[in-house]
């Protein structure tokens, strides 16, 4: 699990660091998945990490100090009624948040007005319509266009991923790039078969099982053979591929 | 197109180069299309490509001869039945041959049989259930999915890519490592947008169009949305995704 969560990390995080005293917004910063590596990788900026939670915040505060990490304030802050200024931040940090929100964009425009000109937003989504496997399931399709079905229902856009640079741009954001990192997980590669394919995102589609057959979107057979069908591309001879985005923009 | 071509040879071929003197087989050479950067990023490596067409390879001859490249030595010959002895070959190159194979494993265990011990083989395919796009579109996947099912008729697989892992290695390939490489084509990317979305695979779809409509398929009026939903992806807002796989193995 290590191993998988290094390769991970390296391949969202290794890109972004601060310099020095950047005063940086982390908007959703949950129980601080991310905002171990975001803080460890800029020692020397300072990180304001919000989130709706206290209970998340309290877990995230945990972790940070367990760490040893002290370039990190927390604040329970909602990203649609943000309470700082105009320019407040040189950076913003925003990760597998905006795939939850009703409104992005909203949330966009909101994080650009504390951002100051000049100032950086960072942007990181998973795509859950970019997952496809060896052997092909029709049924393991299924099954995850049940996870996206119940996310969109719930407010949310689980393939946010492949509309951050239309997202970014629609913001007012200049200079958007967006970079995918795609994890691609075969048996040479045993920590990733294990640590995403298996324990990650097998067991994400697994959990929606209750409510995606309480709707009655799926037949059960069809759901159990679709989560079978996932594990089966952990086997031997199986590979499964997935993409992540990163975006990034400038405020003019 | 220029552009366009530049960064796809680079992201396909960057990190293939033979050194001085050794011998490369090049299977399934075509028009040339590979040969001229195969063979010019390995100048000191001597080439042999064959194709079973003997109009293709006059064609690639003239391509290599307008390079100024003198070292590909062309060969009509059948991948099933090579006319070479064993071991004839320290290094095999093959790109974009195995998806239109019936028996693509007999094929990588004939050109395992020329290589030596020690020799390596590299594979380069696409996969045409690797792409999506923003925005999304039922119809425009119905649209790729006529050209897979096309191609599988005709005794192909459209969708090898992310199967070259399982092949190599059930041909006894040792130490197989296959790399993915995406193409991601957004408005930044004007070169991408207009040379691999629009020129390479949305021409490629619609080149399908009378084939799938022939079979029934797909109707008329879904088909035609597809394809003008691919070229939706096009414009300034859109986004295309698609991935080729690179794999590599050697023989012990």
């Amino acid at each position: 699990m290590q191993d998988q969560a290094s390769t991970l990390v390296e391949l969202l995080h290794s890109d972004t660091s601060y310099p020095a005293g950047s005063r940086v917004l982390e908007a959703g910063c949950g129980v601080g998945a991310q905002t171990v590596t975001l803080a460890g990788n800029s020692p020397h900026a300072e990180f304001t990490s919000i989130d709706i939670s206290d209970t998340s915040l309290a877990e995230a505060g945990r972790k940070i100090t367990a760490c040893g990490l002290t370039n990190v304030h927390f604040r329970q802050a909602d990203i649609f009624n943000l309470p700082f200024g105009p320019g407040a931040f040189d950076h913003v940090f925003i990760c597998f948040v905006l795939e939850h929100l009703n409104k992005p964009l909203d949330a966009l425009h909101a994080l650009k007005d504390v951002l100051r000109p000049g100032g950086t937003i960072t942007v990181i989504e998973g795509d859950h319509g970019s997952a496809y496997f060896y052997p092909d399931s029709y049924s393991a399709h299924r099954a995850i266009q049940c996870q996206v079905e119940l996310q969109r229902q719930a407010g949310g856009n689980a393939m946010i991923g492949r509309g951050l640079y239309p997202l970014l741009c629609d913001t007012g954001f200049k200079s958007v790039r967006v970079s995918p990192r795609m994890v691609y997980a075969d048996s040479s590669r045993p920590e990733l078969v294990d640590g995403f394919t298996r324990k990650t995102f097998t067991a994400m589609i697994e959990g929606v099982r209750e409510s995606a057959l309480k709707t009655g979107m799926i037949d059960q057979d069809v759901f159990d053979r679709g989560v079978e069908d996932l594990y089966r591309t952990t086997e031997k001879d199986g590979v499964f591929c997935y993409t992540f985005f990163k975006a990034f923009g400038e405020k003019r």
